[in-house]
């Protein structure tokens, strides 16, 4: 079980990779376990799709401007760092969603939500699956 | 108003039906009212859409693997039981999304976030439109 | 960085159109930053689409019954009053997804969830870019 820790909502720099510029941000501030949460717009997002038979994601790279209708988010220890692991509902010009493991994109804008969760370590081990999970 | 109860972030083992599975962890921590968050992947999830007219779901059956983009949800009381009132978007292996009221799949994958709701009672009760709802 | 406030979770009466309740909910209460997340069903929704060439939402109407897949939003100060800032993935009946930025819908049914944060004051200001963004 888990506690509350800190409790951060900021906008992330348009240019940034989404992804990376997160990692940076759990790293720098030391959140080892929490939850996030992420509504913006994306350029050039690429999100995956985990193909079970092949162990490995298929990459699906979507060109242009998107709405991150969605973004869901659970932070947790993967190779003794903080890891990010996000899922993302994108919705293009015409409304039509897309959705899957969020792989990178290139921030336009995005607001984030980040809850910090203490008093467990709960840290991702590669499977037989190719996947990296929790106990 | 609601505070703050116990915060659980776990994964659903591979194999179980993900409501199922939910309904047992509510009873056996009893927990009444809360919010779920979770991202994964189901096999052979279905979905529902609300048919006002005819006060009942309409159910999409959806065969394969899907990505969970997004699974929001809530817990109340139901018939005096814990019950996850869960949506879900779903990505497929091309990235399109689906999106509706989650009936069942099976787990492939789920992290789930629960954070309990303690201080008020929440309680659904059948209604004339054919949803159980709070009041 | 910000605190727990207060927690509210309940449904929002049929017939309301979503966002123009939520500002109402949000200054009777005094909320003035937090963050959102709802399901349920909307009739007749429009969402937002951005043209960064051209400054501006394109609107894009849905007609008939949706359900909220997901709806994920913040609140901030905006003009000096409590703003939400939604999005929202959208659900036919057939399941099929729309998402982008939540331009208003008719409440069929939304059971929101929101937890106020307290401690820093978190304003938007219009951009160069035609967004009111945080800074």
């Amino acid at each position: 079980m888990f506690s509350e820790g800190r409790i951060y909502m900021f906008r992330v720099p348009e240019g940034e990779e989404f992804i990376r510029y997160m990692h940076e941000f759990l790293e720098r501030e030391g959140i080892e376990v929490g939850i996030v949460n992420a509504i913006g717009t994306l350029k050039d997002p690429k999100i995956g799709y985990f193909l079970e038979g092949e162990k490995r994601y298929k990459v699906i790279e979507l060109r242009g401007t998107y709405e991150i209708a969605s973004l869901i988010g659970n932070i947790s220890l993967k190779d003794g760092r903080p890891f990010l692991h996000a899922h993302v509902v994108l919705g293009n010009s015409e409304g039509k969603a897309f959705g899957g493991h969020l792989i990178e994109g290139r921030v336009l804008v995005a607001e984030v939500f980040v809850l910090e969760l203490k008093g467990e370590r709960l840290e991702r081990k590669m499977t037989e699956k190719g996947l990296a999970l929790w106990p």
